[in-house]
Order: structure tokens, then sequence, then C-alpha cells
């Protein structure tokens, strides 16, 4: 119990120093201070900066994913799997998008492995929407000549929450997600009803 | 003349640089050694590595407000012109995917005043397409119901090219343009013939 608190506690801190400061101007030391805790006891859960990044990566890249998936796996038609995925997928970075900031932008500051790795995560996020695209057109719900490119631009109006949206303005992270929604529906839908 | 040369190859220094090594961890003598200048030569120019960041940014932004106005300042409809600012701005962001990661991943890194300017030029291509698509709406050649958030979400589909777009991939800049415009299209036009 107080190990998942002290790692949370740490996580959290390194998102707020990496947020303020960058990944590079961090050091180890400011984010022991601000999660209130000792250099060593830092690095008894994470042995480097990078390592700290990397498990905020890690679970921001899975957090989304597991977004995606559980909206694709929903009941009902594909339109409406559709709607649901980017629902909540755009939520999620508005919601998310100090985290999705630094997880972007701080990308190359990874090792190579572990870009390699968070690749992987953003493969099989685009796998989830070009199965429930190929499937609708499969079925003559979507008309859609290019799946891949399509799936990455319906994933791009979410993705690119983090880098303009704010909790501060005047839309809803709920009013965006909703226009998201209808927009892939208008990407993918055929023009004259079927 | 040769003031000219020695500006624009410390630009590109300064973006090497900082698309290599981040802005935090690059120096003033990182981008004159890449130069070939002293860092002396440098402060000719730029009295801080900020000012070189600010410039990149500002030149990043006009030349796209320059692309997206041209293209909107074509002869034809409005699908026509939408396609066209869609494909050119999409282009511009593949081409310029370097330059417009900095652009970006740095934001943070400029002074509040520079932020403040850099964010007016972000507000004016924001205005383009929004002119664009209202004129339309009022014509009754789109149907939109959200003309700012969805000129949001169509200028998304173009930005997000700087996280994800590889000169090595398989797909074309030119074959994303073209996907990018035909879905702008789609998510502008009527459902049904008008």
């Amino acid at each position: 119990m107080s190990i998942i608190t002290s790692r949370e506690r740490l996580l959290q801190a390194a998102v707020e120093a990496f947020a303020e400061k960058g990944f590079t101007a961090t050091t180890t030391r400011d984010i022991a201070t601000r999660a209130g805790m000792s250099p060593a006891a830092v690095y008894v859960h994470h042995d480097t900066k990078e390592s700290l990044l990397f498990t905020v990566s890690v679970e921001g890249h899975q957090a989304a994913l597991a977004v995606i998936r559980t909206a694709a796996a929903i009941e009902g038609d594909h339109v409406a799997r559709l709607r649901q995925m980017v629902r909540e997928f755009s939520t999620w970075h508005a919601v998310n998008s100090r985290v999705g900031r630094i997880v972007q932008y701080e990308f190359d500051a990874l090792t190579p492995e572990h870009r390699a790795e968070i690749a992987d995560y953003r493969r099989q996020i685009e796998r989830v929407m070009r199965d429930v695209l190929s499937a609708g057109v499969a079925d003559g719900a979507f008309d859609v000549v290019d799946v891949p490119g399509t799936a990455r631009a319906i994933l791009s109006l979410s993705i690119d929450l983090v880098r303009w949206f704010s909790p501060r303005a005047s839309t809803s992270a709920g009013d965006i997600a909703q226009l998201h929604a209808e927009l892939a529906v208008r990407m993918t839908t055929p023009r004259s009803p079927s």
C-alpha cells in the first residue's frame, strides 16, 4: 500500500516537473523534492530520470489504448462503435493533455529501446481503429478507400488536442469530443444513404 | 548578401541542433560550431538561444500562414478552395516536419511575450480556415454547425503530421495531403447533394 502510494506520488511529481521545466532541465533532485522524498528514495524505484519518463509514457499509452479498446468493444453497429471510440479517445486526450504533451514532446529523450516499445503501443492503437474501419467497410457501413490513412487522420483529431486544449477554454472537453465523433462519422460513412 | 547567407546558415544550424539535442541541451556554442561561426558572431545576430528559437518559430508560422492564405485566394468554388488549402497545408507540414516539431515541442521555452506573438500567428491561421468555412456555409456549399471547432479539427489533420510523418515511410506527402483534402471535404459538405 505504501509502496503504491509513493510510486504514484513519484510519477505525479515527475509529470509536474517535466511539464514545468521540460525533461532536460529537470533533475532527479527536483522530482524528489516535489514528491517529498530523498533522491536516494527515488533511485529505489527508478535508476534514471529517463526511466521515470518511460514509465509516464508507458502508463499514458496503456491508458489511451485501454480507452479505445473498451470503446471498440461496445454492442451496437459500426457507426455507434466509431462514435464511442472517438468520443472517448478525444475526452481522454483533453483530460490528460498535460501527460499527453510530455509523452509526445519528450519522445526523443527516450532510449532507442524505449522508443521502440512506445511506438508499438501507437501501432496497437492504430490497429484498433483500422480493424473497426475495415469491419465497417466489409459490411458496407463505411465507405473508406484508404483505411490506414483514414484511421490515422481520425486519431489525429484527438491527439492534436494535447497541443491546443485548455481546461480554461470556453469549449468543454465533452463538446469537442462530441464534435470529433460526428466528424469521424462524416469521414467514413457513404455520401448517399446505402 | 553575405549577411543573409550567414543568417540563414545560423538558423539552419539552430534547427539541426534543436532537432538533435532539444532546445534545453543545445548551447550557443553548438549552434556556432555547426554554422562554422564563432560564438561571438552568433551574438551579432541573436543575443540569446531563445531568440534563435523564436526566429525559427516566427519564420515557420509565417510560411505556414502564407501557404494557407495563398491557397484560400485561388479562383474556384468553396470546395475547390478548401481542398487546395488542406492539400497545401498538409504538404507543408510533411515537408517541414522537423521545423514543425521544434516549433511545437519547444513552444514553452519561449518567453511569454514571444509565446503571445506565436499564438497570434496560430489564431490568424485558424481565422483563414474559419472564414472559408463561414463563406461556404453562407452559400450553402458547406453544412457545418460548429465552424471554429471544425476549422480546428481540419487543421489538426495537417499539424499532427509533424508528430508521425517520416520521409522514409511508404506513403508520400502528396498522397497524405490528397487524402486529408478529401476528408476535409467530407467533414464539411452536405450529406445529400444540395
